[in-house]
């Protein structure tokens, strides 16, 4: 890329690339700091580009944060919908839903971002391009749990699966406290031995609910 | 109340009178605006006050909204404790324990706002005499649920009332969007039918948990 094209990005591959420099610098601050402690200016001067210019791509650093959110969605999706094809009960397409889900901090972070806060500083453009891909993921995944030896009708599984990444957007900021409450943890262990761990937590009250939906028919 | 004594609360009732009127003020602002939407200055605004003064009971507003937490918790507790007594069946409970947070926006709001955002800005303290009350709580009404003909052990019935206000805590925002969210609903129908109503679905997912947790021991 010439400086000329670095300083003013004309030409469409330019600007995917600049694109692609804003995610990407959005993405490696939010796994270092949290979503929420991002603000626009640090990706600005993370990418190397001046805020003015962020604009040209996304209007708030919450459009930024909604695009990654469906960038995490549809790579989820995709890795546990070809695991749930070997799944071989209801223990294994639990480990599969929530094991995918504790390996993506990034994800879990934005699921507890998006309808708290991400929703509310975005245009209506961006919202719904989001939401599309939730959908169509939750929609798909809800198929292959059904089509897996889960006990669970296709409209079962699009709750299991929707209660699932609900549950782990709740559950991670509580599993992953700030420093005001690890340092609250230090001083009274027996409010730390309260605080639920992300993985078992998430494990059991899934497979409680994929077990318990059943009879709810 | 004379002049002099508004103006620099010196004699402890007259404290216990500006603290009540910060926390009146914190609670009706979120109720109208939302939890995430109000600012101190705004808080001590609408109490009368300088912000200066607001500071010499409050550090942060992220400690107001921790203490009304506090505050939501206990009363949500003494009520479902009471009307627990009462309960027939896993449909009471479930009734008891949903009904009664539909019914309370504000600790809905709250519940959404805790891990994710206020317990970000307090001082340990104030975290700790929150989590005090939310720990006590929970472990009341575990045993309560343990009580009633819920099938549960007192450790399930920690787990369901946790995964019920954790819960309650994520679809509050999801089924109450902002206005960017509310006017794609309007231009997309489909995806506004995907939207979760909040209390028949807490209550499908807490009648899930309840039927399922049995059947994990």
């Amino acid at each position: 890329m010439t400086q000329q094209g670095f300083l003013r990005a004309r030409r469409p591959e330019h600007k995917r690339q600049r694109r692609e420099a804003i995610l990407d610098a959005a993405r490696e601050l939010a796994m270092r700091d949290g979503v929420r402690a991002v603000s626009l200016g640090g990706v600005a001067a993370a990418a190397g580009l001046a805020k003015s210019n962020v604009g040209r791509y996304f209007g708030t650093r919450e459009e930024i944060y909604l695009e990654l959110a469906a960038e995490a969605w549809q790579d989820w999706g995709d890795e546990v919908g070809e695991r749930l094809r070997d799944a071989g009960d209801v223990e294994d397409i639990v480990a599969t839903l929530t094991e995918t889900l504790a390996a993506r901090p990034l994800m879990c972070d934005l699921l507890g971002n998006i309808s708290t806060s991400l929703e509310h500083n975005v245009s209506v453009e961006s919202a719904r391009s989001c939401k599309r891909v939730v959908l169509r993921v939750i929609a798909d995944l809800a198929a292959r749990v059904a089509a897996a030896p889960s006990g669970l009708t296709e409209s079962e599984g699009f709750e299991l699966v929707g209660m699932v990444t609900m549950t782990a957007g709740l559950l991670y900021p509580v599993s992953n406290p700030p420093p005001v409450i690890r340092e609250l943890y230090a001083q009274d262990p027996a409010m730390a031995a309260a605080c639920p761990p992300f993985l078992p937590t998430l494990k059991r009250m899934v497979t409680a609910v994929a077990l318990g939906l059943p009879e709810l028919r």
